[in-house]
């Protein structure tokens, strides 16, 4: 249930989940922690019911620090597990490889970002494995293994499934090295995997999460949030000197704590995901439009001619177009929201359908 | 005017102005910019309109950021600034020397911040002018002068004139370096100094300015204003890369907007610099109880007796004690804001003067 | 003519041209620029001596930096040329992109190394325009564009033709870019073109040249040679804050005096090409053997059966064994150089053909 | 005993220790080295040995790194012991605050270099502790306490005794944190202290060493020492990617195992120290001339007549003038090495003299 109707107001933008509206929920919460004077810098007690709160949710305690960018998050999280002459390997798609101007390597103080290539945005062991032995081969001339890196839900709309997941992080553990996790759709992902939020992330080995609420409702809180509390040493620090630890950080606070209370964040997932499954759904009933990937979280990847894809374009349906290698057809990106109403799915599926005939 | 009543909640606290709430206005305006979807990372039309407005009220085309911290915004400028091998001059106190964590030297890739002495938290043309010879006379094994940054209002409540601005302005200039602001409280200078905020800055000489809203009624809104649009080429990517540039916006120019509008900024400023020279006034007339500084802004530091400090907090009052060297008194920092009660100033200074009795 | 007899010493070793002794003649220079005081940090005769025999080189006013690494030229000259938020094209086996710990991640402040793939070590301007246009794509999120840098000869022992070098650099100053060639076997790849160290470089395109002596005869000298003096500014500070900026700078630029001097590279540089030559000559020639790649410089690839690998390893050769996808063969790198003597080549060959008979 | 005479060449520069030349042995060990090829980047005998022969001198197990500058070893060596966000506390007339053009700020990836005033170059526990608390005091707004540097000798010709590293060393242990010692004339103190090497580094609690040895002989040597091999872990890389590994390292080993067999860098410095004392000896004898400092090692500072100075200037006598608080003196720094002939100091003295008697 979405909490608020957005159906005159969103119209029709596919373009990404980042083009919404903060929810009445978290809008309140910003509204009621506006009271009074409040100890600045983390000190106050909406910062301290978060970090209960995240306990709670994470079943065990847990070091969480809000922060009010992805990129923030991830960039931060990287720098605290990966020495400036280290390499965190990942998904060449990943966020972190091509979407932060160069943030990852900012943070860390100049650490190497690998991406690997891969069907539907996963990596695998075995290309992990192959890079781990190159740098052993190579010594000190090359980077040093420092941490792997693996975006849930992925860029490609895909979700690892837990035993992807224990791949992947024990092979890092067998080397010594943490797995992080970049979770701006995490809520996605984990409505998807049906399972608690202990269990996709430190049951699977996961040692650090940027968790992302903007996406799914916030006005613009995400946290890093390290499993290990040792983990988080002097973290505070880096935070501070990235520009990053807001004097009034209650305001922060607040969006996640309403944003992991009562469920909010699961239930806004789950919006956005039935209707990309919907979106799915409707569109490969149609001949000549093909969904490119297994649609697992709120993305989704569609193959159609050109002359629909510019026809849509021309209707005010908004999406991006995506490299496709086909030579007879477009990919475009499809993004659903918390906000997304099921009218405008509808919508796009009709049009697409009315437009393939032609 | 104060546009709500906090005396019931705002008790007794004269730590800092960033303790404070966000004011009306300013939610009212996040409140109203949280309407269905808009373009995401500044391409919103409530960021072109506080582009537009700033322009306006700077008196020339600007090119205006806005971030969510001071630590962003003077690190962020410096770094456009300086090279990593630059030196930036300030004073001893300045919050880009001590209270930033290292943000400048991590932004700038690892310029020098140096810090002059000097009473009332101002730096002169001697000093820097001092430091540019012995700069000039080590040639490559120093670091190359690279900016002077000045603190307005400074740290220790004072304000620069416009004649002392434009001496180390001139400094500046004649080696061909530019001169930053931190302007964390610049809107308390920019009431004292009773002129324009284009004569305030750019006419006296500042090229780039950090623009503080957060500790004058904003929720979370800093901004970095280059005088010379030119000057900020590339800008956008390193406010990208430091994870400082929010997928939705609008929510921060909104702030900021609000700020500049209708004179909020001016408002509430006036109220927080009348406030504080209503305490001097009170204090200075208590016989052991000094004011130690000139009061043009909203800071004041009082040196009072040892017990009466210590009284001063059983009551519930709350500031902070600060370095001194008298050895029969302490000195105390109250900073007052937009949200002081009145009656709260006056409740201070006949606490203190009945404490002063006995 | 190779200037001493390294016959009894060099024994059998192909692994790298790094593992030679400083030749005669350069030691001879060192020896002579040891002759009582004389102005540390550069401002000694022999370093303007080698600013003036530069310039005479390369037929133009240069401005060279002696160094004393291939790494530190490189990742040196890459920091003037890029900013911290910059991007910078390469072959992905470029010793920039795997072989130097992420140099020029440090140097640059975190620029990000975006290596292509290719065959022969060489990149195409398809790639790098298509590497452009995502970049343009992608706006304030990605990297941008900084430099093309050029490793010649490359790492696979190919020299780019003077019309490869154009077609690169003319894409790169279209786009207002620098090209930066990594020169470590520039001597190498300047007698295999047959033409003037100019038309080499700059009558090329080239903004900035790395260009390597450790490997060809010295003992441990490199230098950053720009063509333009101007894009130099303040790059003695680059080098000083590295601590690249020797006190007894005259040792150093010694080197490449005599480097540079009666045209001891070339012939240094010419001998090893020739025995390279002389080896894939002679193993071309041998069943089951073959040369992987065009030997226009001093490294060769080949592929033999893995018990003729093994055997030569046996019998004392020194060479890497490097990844190879063949499933029958694995791929060796032999390396020659100005000390490599004609009978060891003979010698290689002969057992590789006694062994590949068997 | 000064190995080779240099009357003839190094005429009367006092200028500096690094105007001298390299001495006869350590040129002779570096054409030792030159035979035949050899393992690169350190796998050589040379390089072996050379840790051999530093734990027997500092009678320990140690890790020694050797680089070919002094700002390479302070800056790699903080870069190993302090965080991106940490401080040092040093002189504020030390070489890593004033001297190397911000490279601890670079390497460190932008700690900060807190200097402290003070008598003959030496800080004092009082300074130290004062930090630590101011330190504490803010929290995470201020860089974290990271290391003290110490400089031994000292900016101003002193020696700290032991039992002054004693006591400074101790509060930093006390706090968790390491000690640096810049040692770029390491072997003046040495002598000095007339005690063994390791009594005057790790039995004084010294972790870390920047063991200088081109002012006192070398052509270009310099060594990163850390007293306990734990510590040095991944530094290796952090050289590499800094471009300080040799691929030909032998040549940087084989100077620094020729200094310290034998006792060549001992020797060299007492002649260097014999000859400060002699300077100081003869000039303090002389109306109107005063030495400023204890000259504990191989540098003396000294008021004279302005008039003297400059009649000592036309006279071709090489020093430096230096920063003075006497309004009818100035000062200069006076140098003397392994390679100041006797001969030179008496005819400075004779000549000041004379000078001082007009």
């Amino acid at each position: 249930m979405v909490d608020i109707d957005y159906t005159a107001t969103v119209s029709r933008n596919f373009k990404s989940d980042n083009v919404t509206p903060a929810c009445d929920t978290i809008m309140a919460a910003i509204a009621a922690a506006n009271r009074g004077t409040a100890p600045s810098y983390g000190a106050d007690d909406i910062t301290s019911e978060l970090q209960r709160l995240a306990g709670e949710i994470f079943a065990r305690e847990v070091a969480i620090f809000p922060v009010s960018s992805g990129t923030a998050a991830n960039a931060l999280a990287l720098s605290q597990l990966v020495p400036p002459f280290g390499a965190v390997y990942c998904h060449e798609t990943a966020h972190i490889a091509t979407d932060e101007c160069g943030a990852p390597e900012f943070f860390t103080g100049g650490a190497k970002i690998i991406g690997f290539p891969g069907a539907g945005g996963k990596i695998t062991p075995a290309q992990v494995a192959a890079a781990f032995a190159l740098a052993e081969d190579m010594g000190v001339h090359h980077v040093k293994p420092g941490a792997i890196s693996l975006t849930q839900a992925t860029e490609w709309g895909t979700v690892y499934t837990r035993a992807e997941l224990k791949a992947l992080t024990a092979l890092a553990a067998k080397h010594g090295l943490p797995t992080h996790m970049d979770g701006a759709r995490f809520a996605n992902a984990l409505v998807h995997l049906n399972c608690t939020a202990a269990e996709a992330t430190w049951q699977c080995g996961i040692d650090v999460l940027s968790l992302g609420a903007t996406k799914n409702g916030a006005l613009c809180a995400e946290a890093v949030i390290f499993f290990d509390p040792d983990r988080a040493r002097d973290f505070d620090r880096r935070r501070k000197r990235a520009g990053h630890l807001w004097s009034k950080l209650r305001f922060l606070s607040a969006q996640l704590v309403a944003y992991l209370q009562n469920d909010l964040w699961l239930t806004n997932a789950r919006h956005a995901n039935a209707m990309a499954t919907a979106l799915a759904t409707g569109l490969n009933d149609i001949a000549g439009v093909t969904v490119l990937q297994a649609v697992d979280a709120n993305e989704l990847f569609v193959a159609m001619p050109e002359p629909v894809v510019a026809a849509l374009e021309k209707l005010g349906f908004g999406f991006y177009r995506w490299p496709y290698v086909a030579s007879d057809a477009v990919a475009i990106r499809l993004v659903t929201s918390y906000a997304t109403p099921r009218t405008q799915v509808d919508e796009f599926v009709a049009a697409t359908r009315e437009l393939s005939r032609r």
